[in-house]
């Protein structure tokens, strides 16, 4: 940068404090004093550094601007002001304030944002799906920064994502720290030990830059090597103060994430030079278009099964995954289980766009969410049982609004011998919790493919449920499974109960409903295989034909699963009198044959068929 | 060691692979490459440093061995049939099979495991608790001893601990890495580059020493320093082979987690020497007795508040855990915002049994889990929403069944301002489902008091959600507030409908009844401060009285949460048709004060009277 850009970047740096306080003191909370230690960096940056087209900021070739510390949000939107994006107004009086879109938390309701931030240690995660798209996908020069906290670092996910981002040389890349030493509640573990961070960030395959957070000539340096490192991702490690810039407060501990009252602030902008009024923009990036574009219309070849056919879900998926690689945006990812989850498919047929995350489920739902960002289609896939290990990132990905598709195989107790730590069995109740979100869980190979082949167009948080064990296709290739709907099988005018599965659950009810049919009681069974959305009406129908005798079982706890989703979209109503028996996973597992377990657990054809028994009065 | 126990060892090890091959390949499945690289680390550890009475598994000096490579759990039970606490038999015969306590992945049904294990990157974070309570409130000598895969490093969740076991200068603490390069499905990502595993584990503040795996001597030389080193944990890096004494075998990929098909384990066997029956057992431990040991009569004085004065329930959490300081048992973590749980409060009065986990909610659960291990009563607080970054290690307490209470403040949108990003709005769902768990969400500081007396006493993982802002107290001093109970307010023969909330929205309730009382429409309102267990009883009551119109009104996304637990609790016969109205947090919210937020989700006492009036007929 110029002398004269520096010196630009000097008087930005100071209304870039002065905003942060102006905002957080007008809304009465938030974080400015975090916002001002690291406001010479995000200055330096703006002006000298940022290649972005303020007024396109879709444009495939801009760079990237990720508040890890998002609490630092009335230092970003004080950067808004600058660039022009917002005004004066809009920044002092809706900041924090309902319904306005500067958020106490930066979130994609504002079209300059990429992702929600504010759970930590996420931002930067994230990134590494950003970069992994501009370096292997949209093969485009742009760059990520990120601005991280140094009470972040604690996080197991830094060290998870810089791991990452050295494993597949991601150069476009910058961590920019801002070591302020002092955390909520007083100093951080490593306070202003700057070597010890630089040797952590060196000993993860990144390139450490330490300087003084508020040397701008320094800044400039260091952002300039950062650019330049092709295949090495940097870390700026800048030695701040906590509130630079307002007497008697800086690096004092106490302060943070409290408004200035009213009259300290006055003397704190006073302090800093006053308000101003200065309008700046950086560079704007090279033209640029992505190397691989969806191209929605891309003919699929999907796989078919014949009907009886014993075909395990995971397997569907992996070939039904696999058949999609002719559309290029979509991207899969694995957690290192890509034999079993059968995700290696799609990387036969596409390994340029398989990604391996290895044994890093946080980073592997974060660098879904960082390539949705860039417009691609993530399927990540792992056990089902280790997406609790992401399940922050799952919720911030809802906030992001980000279209991601999860595939969680190996649910349940029937995965047999391997025992509880391998069970997904309180999945269902967190993913139909989280916003935005969508459960599927498809009986058979048939069901499967339909299904994968919609959550690749499906809003939100997509996730599918797969099985271990190979069971029967009971569909023909071809049928319809639309997302919110179910399959009812033996329905007539006269069933006195229905039986309610999903998964291999089906299965066991289809085998209890012949038995039940041998002492001659008709049951209806009904396939949920979409458990979010449900098929209210389906089983609104069911309810009046059968007088509401359900039977729902479910390779899951009890809480939240299945039972609840189908009791909840009856809590209505309209609905007779419920007379439902909820057979679920009641006690812990331990290892056994899949059916030893299902039976065990309850939730087998003999105790689906007893409890229908019971509920018809026999 | 000697000569004579190096030669036992390397007697031993053959065993450990021999019995390794032959459990699973009778059990037809299992990891016995997983097992084979480990083994000399195992029996070199076994003769000559594990500290541990067999007879006595609960003796306080004992050391810890804890597999946090999980799946190596046939090298585990060889060891336990070496040392003659199972035999051959139950080795041999009941691995992985249904209702053995030889499950697929090590749980403490067995009385030499610690905690489950299966989930990789967990078991070394439990120890840290472990040795946390070594150090700091046992004062015992003991070490804890941690088996760790190489591919597991690649989780965050094995730096935090590191981390935090250099932090807490845990000297009692040595991990050992079986870097046998290979994961899964294929090379791990360092492979035997143990230049870079030393490097990252000196930088995290560990002495790193990088040993041959199968080298005996080298072994027991590592082991001993690892021992002797009273400040600083250790972690041997073993270059090991996958596989190790099996011809054909070693270090060759696709072997992970398969049994060797019956002739392949006899040709095994035979180049290991075939089956041995050798018996042997290390030192025992020095005799010892904990520093701080629980005094279950211990007296409390438990905070009091006045009818009306306005308290934060999480202010009333810090006041009564604080409390809880007189019982010696009671251990309270902070995840870097104690200022704002109030958790600080324990602290202050208690600081020797407060430890800061910083920003790493992961370890913030594990050092609980660790510490529950050793028989301390942690209480862990973060934000509420935040523990669904641990929500892994949650599911996995749940399967250790230690007994350990998660403390979750600023709960839902009532938090207002921030975002988003900051409202647990999934934590019900998710806290709910986890196997032998207990939800809590107290509405006033007398009932939060009376709730935390017993999460002391009470088994399973206990959360408490609490409350941001401060509301009335409604219930005085010394009222009783049994888990699994409600209180039932206004209750008459003569009620149209039950108004159901918890936490904030009880609250809400309450001035509704009162602007329904006031057109005439009787209204009783449930504080079901038990969310789980829930007072199935009370409700059956409201529903006979009301003609099951309930509104159920929570702070929390729709799926799952208190709306779920209810019908899921009335999900049965003998209640008349429900008529629910459930009033969840519907869309994304945004910032907004309290009360707009509360507002504009349709959880306050105007969309609560509404709704009641509606399903009143009126």
């Amino acid at each position: 940068m110029s002398g004269r850009e520096l010196e630009l970047a000097g008087r930005l740096a100071a209304q870039l404090r002065v905003d942060s306080i102006r905002c957080s003191t007008a809304a009465g909370s938030g974080h400015p004093t975090s916002s001002l230690s690291a406001a010479d960096l995000m200055a330096v940056l703006l002006v000298g550094h940022l290649r972005y087209d303020w007024d396109r900021p879709g444009l495939a070739a801009n760079d990237h601007l990720i508040f890890s510390k998002g609490h630092a949000s009335p230092l970003l939107y004080a950067m808004f002001r600058a660039v022009g994006v917002i005004g004066e107004a809009e920044l002092i009086n809706t900041y924090r304030k309902f319904g306005a879109r500067l958020q106490g938390h930066p979130t994609p309701v504002l079209p300059w944002v990429d992702v929600a931030t504010g759970s930590l240690g996420q931002g930067l995660p994230d990134a590494v799906g950003v970069c992994l798209a501009g370096r292997y996908l949209d093969r485009l020069p742009y760059h990520a920064w990120v601005l991280c906290g140094d009470g972040e670092t604690a996080e197991g996910s830094i060290w998870e994502a810089l791991d990452k981002a050295s494993y597949y040389r991601l150069g476009n890349l910058t961590a920019i720290v801002d070591v302020n030493r002092l955390g909520q509640r007083g100093p951080t573990e490593l306070e202003w030990d700057m070597d010890r961070y630089a040797r952590r960030v060196e000993s993860f395959g990144a390139r450490p830059l330490v300087i003084d957070g508020h040397n701008l000539t320094g800044i400039d340096r260091a952002l300039t090597e950062a650019r330049a490192d092709p295949d090495r991702p940097s870390v700026i490690l800048a030695r701040t103060v906590k509130a630079k810039g307002v007497p008697n407060l800086e690096d004092v501990n106490g302060w943070h994430g409290k408004a200035l009252p009213a009259d300290m602030a006055v003397r704190a902008i006073a302090a800093l030079g006053g308000p101003t009024d200065l309008h700046t923009r950086g560079a704007l990036p090279q033209p640029g278009s992505p190397a691989i574009t969806p191209a929605p219309g891309a003919p699929i070849t999907w796989p078919s099964f014949a009907l009886g056919e014993k075909v395990a879900t995971r397997s569907a998926f992996g070939a039904a995954v696999a058949a999609l690689a002719a559309r290029p945006d979509v991207v899969v990812l694995d957690g290192e289980v890509g034999n079993s989850t059968h995700a290696e498919e799609f990387g036969k047929v596409a390994p340029g766009r398989y990604f391996e995350m290895f044994i890093a489920e946080q980073q592997l739902v974060a660098s879904a969410t960082g390539l949705a960002v860039r417009g691609y289609r993530p399927f990540a896939a792992t056990f089902a049982v280790f997406f609790s290990r992401a399940f922050d990132f799952i919720r911030m990905a809802g906030i992001s609004g980000v279209n991601i598709c999860l595939v969680g195989s190996h649910a349940g107790v029937e995965i047999g011998q391997d025992g509880p730590s391998q069970m997904a069995l309180e999945d269902i109740a967190a993913l139909r919790a989280v916003h935005g979100s969508v459960v599927l869980y498809p009986a058979d190979a048939t069901s499967t493919v339909r299904l994968v082949g919609q959550m690749a167009d499906t809003d939100g948080i997509a996730y599918l449920r797969t099985t271990r064990g190979a069971y029967p296709v009971i569909y023909p290739a071809g049928e319809a499974f639309p997302v919110g709907g179910c399959k009812v099988h033996r329905a007539g005018p006269g069933d006195q109960v229905a039986l309610i599965g999903a998964g291999v659950t089906l299965h066991e009810c289809l085998a209890a409903a012949d038995e039940l049919a041998d002492t001659g009681i008709r049951a209806r069974v009904i396939d949920l295989y979409s458990v979010k959305p449900l098929d209210r009406d389906a089983l609104m129908e069911a309810c009046q034909v059968t007088g509401s005798r359900l039977v729902i079982a479910e390779d899951h706890y009890p809480a939240g699963g299945i039972g609840g989703a189908v009791l909840e979209a009856l809590a209505d109503a309209g609905v007779p009198a419920l007379q439902v028996a909820h057979l679920a996973v009641g006690d812990l597992p331990g290892s056994g044959t899949p059916a030893e377990l299902l039976d065990a657990a309850g939730i087998s054809a003999r105790h689906i068929a007893a409890a229908a028994r019971r509920l018809a009065g026999q």
